[in-house]
């Protein structure tokens, strides 16, 4: 399992919660941190043609946070639609999410990445809610092989998470990203993905293919355990590039009003309006869309041997990517919903707001 | 079982995946041969008012593939909507796939079938796949039939692989076109397909109502394991020739940038472009037009008495029809949705090709 001879790479994108139980979480652990990258397939085309200028990206020292340049970037890392290239090789996306109570999280997350442009998208959730998720959409491949507590002897515990875990890891390997944890609620035997980061770091610790997109409340959580302090507003983004600098490595995306992204290293943020609505869900279209432009950033910077690019973060790449396209799509579904815009609208507009920045070619 | 009085012209489409358990396998494999055409229902109409001319399918000797006169193809063999006639006579499809984890492969065969011009369309998958396709659409009829190995016990396999063989071959005399595999997983008790075709060619051998339609993945282990040997991308089309003969006279169509089709004695392609997306469920739009195309060729073919028509394969023509059917839908909806084009928009645009191709009668 450690090994992953043939293993594609993987970024992890946490969004707050995570699937494990505990004695399963230990190997899932390992499984995360075996996912690192060892593949050298890229994507060419575009590639090499251009530098990608990030600008205003190396900020952070004096407390002001600058603006990305989100367009350049979605333009920039976007892959070019060659008519020769096979299924698979524009992205194959993975979502573990999805329990009793929530699937629409799953979905919103799996089918938002499909629609940004990935060949194929599976999520790995409970069987109740895979019969569910499978019925919002035939796009999606769902994979009922995780299991919750009321369906789990105890005695059966260890024996379930390490079928799980084999059945998993299985899969894991085939995928260009993986997204961890939305809609896995509470469940003792789904244990919570803040839990596991805030009492588990070193589960993400000096991971820098990791992405973590907590939201207010989450980052206020995360800041308390790791940091022990409270969120300091007056020093949002030293505090920001202090936690990811205590984690080691991983990106941080603080969604708000503006997206503020950190890898410890670099402070940017993105603060396109989008919309005033606030429907659930917005969080889980941003998962799937970071995801799939992590992976694409990454084909870009690995075929691209300009050395000014050497020490660009793909995943910051993606997180600029995906807030403005989220941001786009909102602010456009608003325009016609207004105040009945529900995610499924926005995603709707996901395709539209991609062709307004960067047009398919032909 | 094996005399099938009744029975209809059949034609196996495999998409790669294929239902039977081992012991199954045996039967199932009769059953397919025993698929063989004992009726004289043929459409009638616009059948033999005009000659078919497949320009430039005789050629693959000297490495060159020419191009099908697809459209034309397209034209000729599909059917005038008479009012005379009654429902089912446009063409009865089945589709033998759907598992636990996979429904969308399934529904997008039936459904295109459907779409494209037939009158029912039938899905046989396991019980929990069933439910979740029904969900998708109350056009077709889905039995939910199959067995997964979690559900049977290993004592009660043989038993219950009679019992579905039974209800399974009640009903298959009743289609025209049976398209077998897309989204059966590799569950051991619905053996995978090209394991079957690869591992047990007799499946298929000397099948000329048989048609595989296989990716550039399977289509590179069908030639290893049947010719002992990679690809040859330099002779591909005597290659692919020679594949057909050795499996005895059914067709294959590789599919690629361009579908290259062969059952042995003559080579043809169609390259026509439709969409640079490559999102996962288009194979299986493929497989649902090929089969009702192919049962259109055959019911034209069959009713058309000029000499020259003797030595056409209906199912290269049903597999040139599907292909540049597929293509046009697959341009039409890159147009209207770009980058974020998914499988269910293509299949929109089906229609649309066909009528643009050729336009239904009053």
């Amino acid at each position: 399992m450690g090994a992953c001879p043939h293993a594609w790479r993987h970024n992890l994108q946490h969004r707050g919660r995570m699937w494990a139980a505990s004695p399963a979480f230990r190997r899932q652990l390992f499984l995360l941190r075996s996912l690192a990258p060892s593949c050298t397939c890229v994507s060419g085309g575009r590639a090499s043609s251009s530098s990608l200028r990030v600008h205003a990206m190396h900020a952070a020292a004096a407390g002001a946070v600058y603006e990305a340049d989100a367009e350049s970037v979605v333009r920039r890392i976007t892959p070019p639609l060659d008519r020769a290239r096979h299924k698979g090789q524009a992205g194959k996306i993975a979502v573990i999410g999805g329990c009793r109570e929530y699937t629409g999280a799953p979905y919103f997350a799996a089918i938002s990445a499909l629609k940004v442009g990935a060949d194929l998208s599976h999520v790995f959730c409970t069987k109740d809610a895979a019969t569910v998720i499978k019925s919002y959409s035939p796009e999606l491949i769902v994979h009922p092989i995780l299991e919750e507590s009321y369906s789990v002897r105890d005695d059966e515990r260890e024996s379930v998470s390490s079928i799980i875990l084999t059945e998993v890891t299985k899969w894991m390997e085939r995928f260009d990203c993986i997204v961890v944890g939305p809609g896995l609620g509470r469940d003792s035997f789904l244990l919570d993905g803040l839990f596991l980061v805030t009492n588990n770091i070193s589960l993400v610790e000096d991971n820098s293919l990791a992405i973590l997109t907590p939201n207010v409340y989450e980052y206020k959580r995360l800041v308390q355990k790791v940091l022990n302090c409270d969120v300091d507003e007056e020093n949002a983004s030293e505090q920001l590039t202090t936690l990811c600098q205590k984690i080691g490595g991983v990106t941080i995306m603080k969604k708000g009003k503006a997206d503020v992204i950190s890898d410890g290293k670099q402070v940017t943020q993105v603060s396109t309006f989008g919309s005033p609505r606030r429907c659930g869900g917005q969080g889980d279209i941003l998962s799937g869309s970071v995801a799939l432009f992590s992976s694409w950033a990454r084909h870009f910077l690995l075929s691209n041997d300009q050395p000014t690019e050497k020490s660009v973060n793909p995943m910051i790449l993606g997180c600029i990517a995906g807030s403005l396209l989220l941001r786009k799509a909102a602010g456009l579904a608003f325009e016609k919903k207004k105040r009945s815009t529900v995610t499924t609208d926005i995603i709707e507009f996901l395709g539209k707001s991609l062709e307004d920045i960067c047009p398919a070619e032909q």
